[in-house]
């Protein structure tokens, strides 16, 4: 289906109506961009999905507040550096001031404004600086400046995550475009899953929620670093109808070509951030066929690709079925494990629950070319099916985790 | 509770009327022992508790096929080396045959033997080597033999794992012997976590069965080397009334007593696997109280001690308070963040779901000298306790489980 959309430059500010800028605050140590602002040139409709870890940070519980009044916003403000969760009273305060800050600058209500933190917990949000970055960010805004702010999200990530697509939809030429971190935890609880997306269609506001969510469930909840999920985690989504498109009602096959744009845009940042894994050398790909149901499928799935024995065998180029199969076995999902089979790549490893001879060198040889290495399992039960990203367990994955110290 | 009871020696041979005895069969390409019996000189009561992977062994159908029909029990043969786990009907033939010859050569019943396996999966038993070592085992049993059988069923583990504990119930003195082999993974899918049990006290069925059950779920359910749970996973437990006291009944004192036998002989066992585990450096022990009930803190403890985060963190001496309630906070149990409390040790990192200041180089000491090292959540939401066990995440484990090649 992908193949309806081209790829074009310019991620959030690939769609119309968009502005973004990522500058310098002080926040990270190490003098990098550490502040993103993402600004739509007029109102738009907001969407968004956030961790369901008990300990939420003040800007998850804040954008849930907003975005549950189903009022038009206009911006997200980001600073990676601290995470703002576990801070209490202030935290919230804080986080408070930093949309009124955005608000009185930009001339727009408060409430229009989105917030996400990312970084250390535990420590209050450096205030002054942030404030006295406000001014330049504003005046960096750019319509071209989506990457600017890719990279000014991120903390321990190794390269930014973007991607912005383009569709002619109903005559109309529609752009979605998106920025993403990973879930990279050097640092203590560096923690943090983000991702925004822009798009220029207009859209009737629970659809847009709607498409949001199902495209996290495919994407960014298929993915797993270490099976950790942290206390920041958000995707947000903004459309503003720039495009000129008329608003996008559910049911119509109009609405179904931008959700599935939605979802392309959230798979592809999504297993950008399972490549990019701690440590990671490569990316993991698990597909799971003749399940149940989807939901079952995309659960095994998640099980296999979050296995630290599939995972250290795949870093090991040890085509290893049986791992796959033991994690299988134990998703919670019932199978028979009697008509079980396996591939790696084009390699038929175990059918009918038993295993084959295959060639161990030229599996080996393809598990070490890698990237991705995908494991193909077939329960020969129903018709279900769902796709699970990960990356391999390696010594670096224990070097960054270990060797750092609060 | 611990203290009535006196830890003695002997392991499985500990409690009157068992026999055992370990042999080299030459299944393990080492040339140790691996080959192990256990027998009891009369009827005992048999119970079991079995994985809950969908994909199971041939020797843990057939033990629940034997324990559903509540008949007595006389023996229990183990081997190592292959898991006899995704080798279909064959797999199941050579496992009756197993129980068969077994019956034959101790002159009882083949539906009086129980059998156990582990080692690689996908391979079937080498029978041949089996049969010809069974005369050998079986001349082997003798009422000191626990300790060779503990020896015998050991797959990657480092140290065998073994205990007994005699207590006066009722004015009998009543024993109980365990062993245990971990949950290493060394070679592909050498994933078995075992425990066999005996006692000499007679215990009514179904209430040895509960027994078993709720021990379980307070030991061997709450150990974590890393969540992967295998194909061939059992714990055992025969009891066979050689003590000389009247058959135990339910809500008894004596059958009070007996249970908190069963979960301090199984605690043990639980806590010596998880410090075995693959690469782990330190025992970590995670206590959480003031959870709504004990199964959310059992759920909660569990997690955070499967967290990778909070593992390498153990390993990194990082006194990481920030991966702990994070790991808490995805468990799936509801709770108030900002009553959260987390300690190190006698060290109060957390409270009110904010962080204090403590001093972190005492508790970077305090980790550094480990073993076990222990965290204590307290949710402040209610009185359910619960404790889990794990180990620490170290450049080994990725060394291990990565580096054999099938």
């Amino acid at each position: 289906m992908g193949s309806q959309f081209k790829r074009v430059a310019g991620a959030v500010t690939a769609p119309r109506g968009f502005r973004a800028a990522g500058v310098a605050a002080g926040l990270k140590p190490s003098g990098a961009a550490d502040l993103a602002l993402i600004v739509s040139d007029c109102e738009a409709v907001g969407a968004g999905v956030f961790t369901s870890n008990q300990v939420k940070a003040a800007c998850v519980t804040y954008n849930q507040g907003i975005l549950a009044q189903g009022q038009p916003v206009r911006a997200i403000l980001c600073n990676a550096g601290q995470a703002n969760a576990c801070t209490g009273e202030e935290g919230e305060r804080n986080n408070a001031q930093l949309a009124l800050w955005v608000g009185e600058r930009l001339g727009i209500p408060a409430q229009q404004v989105l917030t996400a933190s990312t970084g250390v917990i535990g420590r209050q949000l450096e205030m002054a600086k942030i404030e006295a970055a406000l001014p330049r960010l504003i005046d960096s805004l750019s319509p071209t400046g989506g990457e600017s702010a890719a990279r000014a999200i991120l903390t321990t990530d190794l390269v930014t995550k973007s991607t912005a697509l383009e569709a002619e939809i109903d005559g109309y030429t529609v752009r979605l475009g998106g920025i993403a971190k990973g879930s990279g935890m050097i640092h203590p609880n560096l923690a943090t899953m983000l991702a925004f997306l822009t798009c220029d269609a207009a859209v009737d506001p629970p659809l847009w929620q709607q498409i949001l969510k199902e495209a996290v469930d495919l994407s960014f909840n298929q993915i797993t670093v270490d099976g950790d999920t942290s206390t920041n985690d958000m995707v947000l989504a903004l459309a503003n109808g720039q495009s000129g498109i008329p608003t996008l009602q559910a049911g119509t096959r109009a609405a179904q070509a931008l959700a599935e744009m939605v979802v392309q845009v959230c798979i592809h940042l999504a297993k950008a951030i399972a490549r990019d894994g701690e440590g990671a050398t490569k990316l993991l790909q698990i597909r799971v066929q003749g399940a149940p149901d989807d939901r079952s499928a995309r659960q095994i799935a998640r099980v296999i690709a979050g296995s630290p024995l599939v995972k250290a065998a795949v870093f090991g180029n040890d085509p290893n079925w049986g791992r796959v199969a033991a994690a299988a076995g134990r998703a919670g999902i019932p199978f028979d494990s009697r008509r079980l089979e396996v591939r790696l790549g084009d390699f038929l490893l175990l059918q009918g629950g038993m295993p084959l001879a295959f060639d161990r060198q030229a599996a080996s040889e393809y598990l070490k070319r890698g990237d991705p290495v995908t494991f193909t399992v077939d329960l020969h039960q129903g018709s279900g099916q769902g796709v699970a990203w990960g990356c391999d367990l390696s010594y670096d994955y224990v070097r960054i985790n270990a060797e750092y110290t609060t």
